[in-house]
């Protein structure tokens, strides 16, 4: 099983990502999509005059302040638009695509972080009422039903909350999860930008090759979405997944270009470019 | 089997539904459910500056006009906030339940009809790039395996089109083909009335039995919205379904004062009041 995140960041070209999915399935190589949409809820959110609120914990990570208000407009735009768009296209292509919330079937559920401590002009400051959590289980066994019965997953935030509440959770996380939990060999997460990169303003210095062990020596080099990237990197890693690889979804073929290593790759395996 | 169709105008509650439902399954009483989101999308497109337009067809049905624009507003209310606000609740209650999009897995396929006559100012006239569909076939063995495995249904439009197209589907005409298929022995459709009235300003002139065999001499009392849930109790009937009652989603219980005959009772069973 290969799990492919793409990212809803702008540029990025969810036809290329579903036509490469699309020839996969045609090669009978399994796969599970985890999709973003954080700019379709941006300007969703701007249009409905709640713009995004974007704050940076005390541990220096950026996230998404999901009020109440936000959490469903981030399920308009996840679930509603994305997730049902993506679904089309795959059906378009011949893909039997079936698209999943973390919430359905209780797919991605973990406990609720309800108060964020973040930084706010040097300041530390506690919001509440935030819809975030922590993915700490995956329901692979209505995975495995629906995969037994022949159909292929579109799955996107928000999971669900312990104690029963929708909670937007970390995208590259999530699908980190999923590929552990699946015992999925490679993680692909797919991005508007080539993958780590020494200078984020220089797309030509992108690292190739990352051994697992040096990790942690590379997290200087990531700044904003992209440290919570080798965050999940780091998960998946420990949960057992062989590979890692941090590709442009810009790419044509951006799937299989990163199959074949162009990106990032982390992990033991050596079939990577350059 | 028992299909519940609750719509998505004022006043309904999606509390009691739910936790009518919650009750009935605990008592292992099996349901599906389809949700409406009219409302809902009705208030997003006005807020996105792309307002509704309803028109009367040439055969005097009121729908939807349902451009690419508006078929993205109606899949960000149906299958993003309405949808998963129901599945959340429904967890919260302790109900395993999924909630899908009938172009999940093509669940809801069937033709799409892309041009409509419609008669403005008494004049016909011809709209085009309408996304609307008719469901021919429902993916019964989808429905089978998830509740086999456990879970419960919540499902919305759009369906899928032949030729792979979104397709917004009337939501009363869609539980009625569910409940067909499904060999449902009851369909209950709950909406902000007491049921079919021959006065629809006067909630006490409800009727609260039709024979089947009578129908068509009350699709004259029906104006507007029920004109097509009339259509769809003629075709429940048609196909197999024992009894089809129109009931009210603003009580107490609605599900299962419905199921106690409450409303509009159509069909040969006779465990209904009044």
């Amino acid at each position: 099983m290969l799990v492919i995140k793409v990212g809803g960041g702008r540029g990025i070209s969810y036809e290329e990502v579903c036509s490469d999915l699309a020839e996969l399935h045609a090669k009978k190589h399994p796969w599970l999509l985890v999709h973003g949409g954080s700019n379709e809820t941006n300007a969703l959110a701007t249009a409905l005059g709640h713009p995004p609120r974007f704050v940076t914990s005390a541990s220096g990570y950026e996230s998404r302040y999901t009020d109440r208000a936000t959490l469903e407009i981030f399920e308009m735009a996840y679930c509603g638009k994305v997730n049902k768009g993506i679904v089309e296209r795959l059906q378009s292509l011949g893909v039997p695509a079936i698209g999943l919330a973390g919430l359905d079937g209780r797919l991605l559920a973990g406990p609720r972080k309800s108060t964020l401590t973040i930084v706010e002009q040097g300041k530390k400051k506690v919001l509440r009422d935030d819809h975030t959590g922590k993915i700490t289980s995956v329901n692979t066994e209505l995975i495995n039903v629906l995969y037994d019965a022949g159909y292929v997953l579109a799955v996107c935030p928000p999971a669900i909350s312990d104690d029963h509440v929708a909670v937007n959770v970390d995208g590259d996380r999530a699908a980190a999860r999923i590929a552990e939990a699946l015992g999925a060999c490679d993680l692909i997460i797919l991005s508007n930008v080539p993958g780590l990169l020494t200078d984020p303003e220089d797309e030509s210095s992108l690292i190739s090759h990352i051994a697992p062990s040096n990790l942690d020596h590379y997290f200087k080099y990531a700044k904003g979405r992209m440290k919570k990237k080798l965050m999940a990197v780091k998960e998946a890693l420990a949960g057992g997944v062989g590979r890692v690889v941090l590709g442009d979804a810009r790419l044509a073929h951006p799937v299989q270009e990163a199959l074949a290593g162009r990106g990032t790759v982390i992990g033991t395996e050596t079939n990577h470019r350059g």
